[in-house]
C-alpha cells in the first residue's frame, strides 16, 4: 500500500482536487490517497502547516503533498523533502517544515523542475502531484531534482508563546477550529509550569504585542475568568474551559458553544494567562471580555 | 474488501477526519473508508444519526464509525455494536441506534475502555476508530470491551408523527437537506393513510406541539395548499409539492427552488397535513402561510 | 484498477454522495472512486458541465458519473455515453457532453431504463450509480438500454466568445473558482489574435449581450485597465492579470485576491477585452469599472 497525504486551498467546489487526484493515480493506479482538508482559507500557509503537522503522526507512512502556493509560477523554488518519517512534497514557503519535524526533521530536499510548457497556475497538478507520485512508486528523492540544502528551505516565524517572569503565559492564536475551539501556540506542559492545573481557575486578557505585564492593556478590556479542566465536561454547557488539547496545546473552549467567537479572537492574536489570583496582575482583573 | 463508513460533526477544515482515516488505514492498511457526511452541525446528534439511518442501506456490509459526541471525555459510554448487517462504533448518545435498527437491530455491545493517557476530547482518533479498525481487520466485538445490555443504550426520543381522528397528518421536520427539501418524519404509507396520494391537493399549517384540530393554531397563520406528486417536476418550478422521498418518508419540496425557506421551517417544526378539501378543518383553511 | 469519477449538486452535509459511493462499491468493491465536486450550485448543470470538461483530461480512464439533474423523474432521458477515452453517465441534460468532447467525441449512447419501483427523486442512487458500477465491472454499454441516436442527445447552449473585426474579444464568464478567478469562454489562442500578450496591457469592460463596438455600454460603467502575464506573480498584490489558465482558457485574476469581486462580475456575464491602446474604442475607455 502506498499512501499519499493532500492538503491544500482548492476548496471543494471545483475540480482542482480531483485532477491531481487523477494525475497521482495515473501514475500509480494502487495509491491511496488522504484528503487532510482542501478548505484552507486562500493563500494562508501558516494555517495549513499546523493542520498537516498536527495531524501526520496519526496519517500512515508514506508521501505528504501540500500544497497552499500563493507564489505559484514565480520564483519560489517547488521542493521535495526526506524525513526519517516520510517525504513531503510542495511549495518552498515554509508549508512543510512542521510536518517534516513532526516526521523525524528533513534529512535530504530538492528543487523541483518546472517543465517549460506547464500553465503557471496550477503547480499542484503539473509539478507537486506528479512529484508526489514520482515518490509514492519508490522513487529516490534524488532522482526528482537537484539537491538544495535543507538550511536553504522557507521557514515561517515562529509563533509567540512565552511564560514571563512574572508567571504569565503568553501565546499566540495558532488555529481555531471548525467548533471554534482556540488552540494557543503554547505546549501544553507550558499551562502547568504557569501553574494552571484542572481543577484550578485562570485569568485570561488580550495581549498586546509588546504587552507589559499590566493587564487589560489592549485598550482598557479587562480579564475573563475560566475554569482549567481537561475536556469540554469539565465545565457546565455555555462556560469557558482552558485545557490541553489532543494536539497537546493548551486551548480554550466554550462546552457546546464557540470560543473564538466568544472571546473575539482569531488566529495570530495574542492572549495572556494566568492563575487566578494568582498573580500580581492577574490580582486585578476582573470583569468581562470587552 | 473491508469498508467502514464516517459520520461525524468535524467539518472538512481541519485535520480530525483525516486523522481517523489514518488511524483506521495504520491498522488496516487495504480498509476502505466510504464518508458518509462531515458536516453535520456541531453536536447534532439527532441530524446524524438520520442521515446515517437513511444511508446505511445503500452502504457496503462493514462497520460504522460515527462520532457526534458533545459528551466526549465526560462520563457517558463509548460503544461498539454488533447488528445482523455490520458493526456500528461511536458514543452511547443515540447515534447508532435508527442505523442499527435497519441493520437488523442490536444483537450486542460492548463498552469500550479509554486509554487513561489518551486527551480526552479527541476519542474519535484515541478510542472509537481504533475500534473500528479492529472489527474491520476482524476481531470479535467481545475481545473490545466489556459486554453492555442493549437495552440499555440511550435512545433518542422518537420524532412525531401521528394521523389524527380528524384525517389530519401531524409530523416533525426530521431533516432538510441540501436542496431544501423538507422531510417529514411520517413514513411515505401514513400519506396514503391520510388521503393523501399523487394529482391529489393538500394543506399544509404549522401545528403548535399540543395542537387540537384548529388550523392557524401557530399565531394565527393559515394554510398553503400545495399539491401531492411524485416528483420534483410533477409541479412547475417554484411551485410546492407533497411526495414520498428516496427514503421512503412524507416530504415536502419546491420545484427548482428551496422548500424550507419558502416555508420558513426547520427540524422539529411540527407540521400538519390534511387533503385539500377534505376535513372541515382543512377546508376552512386557505392564503398564504405567514 | 476500475475508476468511476463522481460530480453532483448533491452537497456533503447529506448521505447522498456516500449512498452512490455505496451502490457502486457494492456492486464492484474494488471499484476506486474520485470525487470530482459535489457543490455544484442546485441545478447548475452548465458550471457542473465546465468542471467535469475541466477536470477529465487528469483522470484516470474509467467512467464518469454526473448527476446534476433537475428533471430527476421526469420524461429527460437518463442515459450512458461511450467516448475513446472512456464512459459516461447522467441525465441527458447537456451535463456529459463537453467531458465526452474531451474524451473523443460521443461514439455511441443508451438510454437507461428507469425501475418502475424506485423512487422518482434519487436516480443518482437507483440509476446512474447502477449503471456505472456496471461500466465499471466490464458490461457493455449495449447490455444497459436502448440504443439511441447520439445526435439526440441534449447539448448546452455554446457560452459566447467571439473576436470581433475591430479586434475586441468578446467573451462569456464561463466560471469564477475558489479563489474568485474569473475563467472566460474564450481559448487561450484568442487571447494573442487579440493582441493580448504577456508583458501587455488590456482594457476590460461589461460588454451587454448585443454589444455594439461603444465603450461603457452597460450603464455608462467605463473600463478598467489591466496587465497581461503569466501568473498571478506577474502583477503585485491587489492587481489584476488576465492570464491563460491551467484549463487552457482566457482568464482574470487579483493577485492574493477575488477578481469576481473585484469586477463584480458572475457566470454568464460578458466581458470585451482590447488591448490598451490599441483600438478606437479602447483608447477612449479608462477610469474605475462601475
Amino acid at each position: 500500500m502506498t499512501f499519499v497525504s493532500f492538503t491544500t486551498d482548492y476548496g471543494l467546489a471545483d475540480g482542482f482536487v480531483a485532477a491531481c487526484h487523477g494525475v497521482i493515480l495515473r501514475m500509480v493506479p494502487t495509491a491511496r490517497i488522504v484528503d487532510v482538508t482542501h478548505l484552507v482559507p486562500p493563500g494562508d500557509v501558516r494555517r495549513a502547516a499546523a493542520v498537516l503537522a498536527q495531524t501526520v503522526d496519526s496519517l500512515p507512512r508514506g508521501v505528504h503533498l501540500a500544497v497552499v502556493d500563493p507564489g505559484v509560477g514565480t520564483a519560489r523554488r517547488a521542493v521535495a523533502v526526506r524525513a526519517a518519517g516520510g517525504h513531503l512534497v510542495g511549495p518552498d514557503n515554509g508549508l512543510l517544515i512542521a510536518a517534516a519535524e513532526r516526521l523525524g526533521g528533513v534529512e535530504a530536499a530538492v528543487t523541483l523542475p518546472v517543465p517549460a510548457a506547464a500553465p503557471a497556475t496550477f503547480h499542484g497538478r503539473d509539478v507537486f502531484a506528479p512529484a508526489a507520485a514520482e515518490l509514492a512508486r519508490g522513487t529516490e528523492l534524488t532522482a526528482l531534482g537537484a539537491p538544495l540544502d535543507p538550511a536553504t528551505l522557507v521557514r515561517l516565524p515562529a509563533p509567540h508563546a512565552r511564560l514571563r517572569s512574572d508567571g504569565v503565559l503568553e501565546a499566540e492564536v495558532l488555529l481555531v477550529d471548525t467548533f471554534g475551539n482556540v488552540q494557543l501556540a503554547a505546549e501544553g506542559p507550558l499551562l502547568a509550569e504557569a501553574g494552571l492545573r484542572p481543577s484550578g481557575r485562570a485569568l485570561v486578557w488580550a495581549a498586546t504585542p509588546d504587552a507589559g505585564p499590566s493587564l487589560g492593556a489592549a485598550g482598557g478590556t479587562s480579564a475573563t475568568e475560566l475554569a482549567v479542566g481537561v475536556t469540554f465536561g469539565s465545565v457546565a454547557p455555555g462556560e469557558l474551559v482552558l485545557y490541553v488539547d489532543a494536539a497537546g496545546m493548551a486551548a480554550i473552549a466554550v462546552r457546546d458553544g464557540d470560543a473564538a467567537r466568544t472571546l473575539a479572537v482569531a488566529p495570530a492574536d495574542r492572549l495572556a494567562l494566568c492563575r487566578a489570583g494568582a498573580s500580581a496582575a492577574g490580582a486585578s482583573a476582573a470583569g468581562a471580555w470587552a
